[in-house]
């Protein structure tokens, strides 16, 4: 079959449509690209449409491999002009394969021990380096408060290196929906880079939320109103701030260095 | 005075070779943009030259002084068109003032207590939010071992948010050069994926050095041969890497919380 050379193909349409947030809505999936990323995707969603460079998977076994498997899981495979690819990518080199995946449905409300608010983090970098250190560390939920980048934006979707097929993903359009996902909480702890108290002074074997917040403005009045604790990161005189990212990280880790002591403390005993 | 309009003219050539490492190396200076980092640079060393937007510092305090700052610090303060001023800004949206900032010249050698070795890492958002993190966690020297992305690329500046004037930085052609200024360490700490000791097992009150590894291809064989500790970062199951800044932060924070620690414990007693 010759590949797919004109960008008015239909499942062309759907996974250029899914660039853009109102294009995703309407098609309820997101664009994943690259054969790391897609494989991930392969193995925890059902992909619906999977393009590829004309050459992919005909001298690789793990590229064969992955568009084997994509067809098996039921996914319309098609080899698209290299023009076609790069119309349907973000990037500026394309990697071979973008897919388009499904939103995820709505799990079964499970207490989270540990969750992540963000709260209105604009950079997409940022968002996803975040969503990945969640994963990493065995966050349950992610709630993107208002005024959160989506973090099914293709940029998002890179950086989170695969941790949306790993955490639960909420958008709140409210701070009300935020409160709502966090009720089984013990504390509720608010990053603020003035503040005194160490986040590692926080005991976080409790059922926690971490908020994260905007890396130019601050918390938002919404955060503020539902941290139970504030905490900062300590920082050495005449340096003002770190990256939102970072920041984040680094509390998190604390968290899960925690946890896995007191664990370990419990088991000696 | 006119804004300058040429492209052509001296300072404006100079600014612009400064967006490339040849011309980094040639003119021992680099570029520094924005409101914010400017003041900064001109804080913390003496900005030979800044050009700026028509308007700036018409209608701004901060601007007018910041302008005020550079002149009596005796640098060249010129208006340029929007059109030069984006001829030399290395960003899409220019910030309004560019200056050309010496390169730091060798200090006198101090025993680092914490350092940080960046082995071939080549994206430069994650140089520079390393190098942010390390200047936030008071790191007295940072070591570019071989393959490390130029940290005097205006892209790295920008990543690191100031942290250039807080820093001790060295590029090191070889490993050699490393291990040389690594001479007074007591151990060099390798961070690295695949290892079970966890970094918070490591004693970091010693004088220490960190190695942080490239994103995609690991340690090279000359971090391998200085390292005296490897530690992994432990990550939830399915989950098979961080962002290198961040595992780099996050171990580095671990530094800083022990030393703060073991300091607070001593003053009890």
């Amino acid at each position: 079959m010759e590949p797919i050379s004109s960008t008015d193909n239909p499942h062309v349409r759907l996974l250029r449509a899914l660039q853009d947030a109102r294009g995703r809505a309407r098609h309820r999936a997101f664009l994943v690209e690259g054969v790391r990323l897609v494989e991930t995707a392969a193995l925890a969603a059902r992909p619906r449409v999977a393009l590829h460079a004309p050459r992919f998977g005909a001298a690789d076994g793990r590229e064969a491999a992955l568009l084997r498997r994509l067809a098996d899981a039921g996914a319309e495979v098609r080899a698209v002009t290299e023009r076609v690819l790069a119309h349907v990518s973000d990037t500026v080199t394309p990697q071979g394969i973008v897919a388009a995946v499904p939103l995820p449905e709505p799990v079964p409300d499970q207490a989270p021990t540990l969750a992540v608010v963000l709260d209105g983090i604009g950079d997409p970098g940022n968002a996803g380096t975040l969503l990945r250190t969640a994963a990493a560390v065995g966050v349950e939920r992610l709630l993107c408060a208002p005024q959160t980048v989506d973090v099914y934006a293709p940029k998002v979707v890179r950086a989170a290196a695969g941790a949306h097929f790993a955490v639960e993903i909420r958008s709140a359009s409210a701070w009300a929906d935020v409160t709502a996902a966090l009720a089984s909480v013990e504390q509720v702890v608010l990053a603020d880079a003035r503040v005194s108290r160490r986040y590692w002074d926080v005991d976080w074997s409790k059922r926690s939320a971490l908020i994260v917040s905007n890396e130019a403005h601050g918390a938002s009045a919404g955060a503020r109103e539902i941290a139970t604790t504030h905490v900062g990161v300590p920082m050495a005189p005449g340096i003002e701030s770190l990256n939102a990212a970072v920041a984040g990280s680094v509390i998190l880790y604390e968290a899960l260095r925690q946890r896995i002591s007191a664990r370990e403390t419990e088991t000696e005993r």
